[in-house]
């Protein structure tokens, strides 16, 4: 498995495009507004936000999917059209209009929505922005599509991964947006994934679902979780391999690269967190399930505390051991040990549950480098598990204090 | 009931002391030991962090209380003694020093710590300081034992009430520290209560579960719950009041005023997290259950993004329903109705899961009070219930990016 450029145009089959038509009134001329598009139809999938409050765009794609076909993404941000006036009619009138331009049909269309919740959305702005959006659609169109997704991600996010199945090459791209409200509870985010794999659409959402379970459903930035999260997944067929309708060799190939691109996409969705100075990568070792690793390592990267003292380059294991005290999970403190490791070394803090006499020039050194890991080991079993987070910062403190105005 | 002054020594039979021996090594001169004496043996009761990791003094009190009886409180401010190197040694060694200079026996002592954790308590200090803060015991010393027991407080916290059993005047009074790590899973902060009423060790611990319940376990401060959180209670029986054995009338006036009491001091702690520029109020009201109303409002205080909005004095009520979404309770998004309050004025900013069009103007002045409530309203059922939390500051990331140097 390779990667590649091309992003969610990599695939075979798909074009794209990104422009500002005022949705974003705050930023005048940032891009809001972003469609991929497939040459024909397409076997589809999506996960969801598992928010009580899901966002008008999240219904109407779920009830466009239900026969597991779509033919073009439609996305703005700058207004999260949850909780709003008119949320469902909307949405739907954005479909309608894309639906005309395109000539194709409105409930083949997966639509979202990112930004402020509880705000009318401007359709009148989106409508008129379509047939423009329509006609920048382009084979290198996805950087314009990743940009107009983004609201307060500093960094762009898309990627292609390239393999082979059954001696055809296959492409996965896409791309995606995070920043704040990022929490491990699905969702966590928007991404938007292309394929010219020939594959079924329940193959796809039991992929899906099991990429995002071990990639952004292991991600946080501030523990909360989206009303608007969405990752959705459109497979051309072109790349011309056997189709994938059942588990196999070729759909665990499949299964693998959307794994892995996935993973890389949540840890970019880590690292660009809001106010973010540091990706904090946690991994534990040595419990008795996965399961277990995975509850201690989201407790870690969760904590304010320890986002705080990574912040400050504050070697203060003690807040580590505590979050993964209050995670549920069951242990003997006297089992673990805590390290912390950089480009700029690895220091060992904590054995068997207590402090050990470390350099604290040599640890703040570790933790002033951007990708800072967490090494928990534990003797009560082989399991392991690593999640991304990031710090807390003042940056972020000042984002999310006037985030509306 | 009447709240009134003297604290810790409020009730009849105890009294108290604060000084400086040195744990705190960075803050020379702040008081860093605290004695709470009763002149006879007394019933008491205690509740504790539910931490998986748990300080050695936790490890320790809970031994010594298992006869429902203590004489004393001995509490260090500065070091948590928590994964700390001889935790259990250290915490016995104080105690004896205390037992030796009091003649009492050591197993009639709850001992507490809080500070840094993993680092090991520095006992010769506290061993030194004894014979002093035992001198210093008097009726007057609640505030010396408040100011003892503070880490980044800022606000000494102590309370004292009078009400009546059967005609006795009997009192309940107190001190506490709260401010960081502070979260709804008990604990959450020290407290250490005293009263003059006759009571038994079984019903003060069902008191306390209780009271525990409905004030510090609706507080969040940061979602971080401690590994040394402890509330305590010591009962000399001098108020004259026939002992209550079980629950009735004289029972549930007792309950009454210890609720009353704790969840003054919960607020209290709210209001001085760590940074803290408001005190947040959230009460939700309309659920079917008091279980989904405490669920969904402390899901708001807990909330980063909405606590960073308060700080921002943005009204910014979409992330108040995005939290409630993801607190694991079902409801219906269009019975919701949401209100923000303080002393400028109320303003409603959602009705029925929708936005209303409101005065910018006026929800700013609204928030920019110290004391804000978010008034939630549901049309599920009669249930109710009211958290406690506070904003997220640049001061918080200060503090504890830095927290240990």
């Amino acid at each position: 498995m390779t990667y590649i450029n091309g992003g969610v145009c990599a695939a075979q089959g798909f074009k794209a495009s990104g422009i500002h038509v005022g949705v974003k009134t705050h930023n005048t001329g940032k891009k809001d507004l972003a469609l991929i598009v497939a040459d024909n139809i397409c076997n589809a999938a999506a996960v969801y936000t598992k928010n009580v409050v899901q966002a008008a765009p999240i219904l109407v794609t779920k009830d466009h999917l239900k026969n597991g076909k779509a033919r073009a993404v439609l996305v703005n941000s700058g207004n999260a059209n949850a909780c709003a006036p008119q949320g469902i009619e909307n949405a739907n009138k954005s479909c309608a209009a894309l639906a005309v331009e395109l000539g194709i049909d409105a409930a083949d269309i997966i639509v979202a929505s990112t930004g402020v919740i509880g705000q009318k959305l401007p359709v009148h702005v989106i409508e008129g922005g379509v047939p423009q959006l329509v006609q920048e659609l382009s084979h290198t169109g996805s950087q314009d599509a990743a940009s107009a997704i983004m609201t307060t991600d500093l960094a762009m996010k898309e990627l292609a991964v390239e393999f082979e199945i059954g001696g055809k090459s296959v492409r996965i791209g896409g791309i995606a947006k995070g920043s704040g409200m990022i929490h491990p509870n699905m969702g966590t985010m928007l991404g938007f994934l292309t394929t010219d794999c020939t594959i079924s659409s329940a193959m796809m959402q039991q992929a899906l679902i099991h990429a995002t379970n071990v990639s952004f459903n292991r991600v946080s930035v501030d523990g909360d979780t989206s009303t608007n999260d969405m990752l959705s997944l459109m497979a051309s067929g072109l790349a011309g391999n056997d189709e994938i309708t059942s588990d196999g060799a070729d759909y665990q190939i499949f299964l693998a690269a959307l794994c892995d691109i996935c993973t890389e996409f949540a840890k970019m969705i880590a690292a660009d967190g809001e106010g973010a100075e540091h990706l904090i990568t946690c991994t534990v070792r040595g419990t008795k399930t996965e399961a277990e690793a995975e509850a201690l390592s989201k407790s870690v990267i969760s904590s304010t505390l320890t986002k705080a003292a990574i912040f400050g380059a504050d070697a203060n294991w003690g807040r580590v051991l505590c979050a993964m005290g209050y995670s549920g999970v069951e242990f003997d403190p006297a089992g673990v040990s805590i390290a912390f490791e950089s480009a700029a070394g690895q220091i060992i803090v904590c054995e068997h549950g207590t402090g050990l006499n470390f350099d604290e020039g040599l640890a703040e050194k570790i933790l002033k480098e951007h990708d800072v890991t967490i090494d928990i080991t534990m003797d009560a079993g082989k399991a392991e598990c690593t999640c991304w987070g990031c710090d807390i910062t003042y940056e972020y403190i000042k984002i999310n204090g006037d985030y509306r105005t």
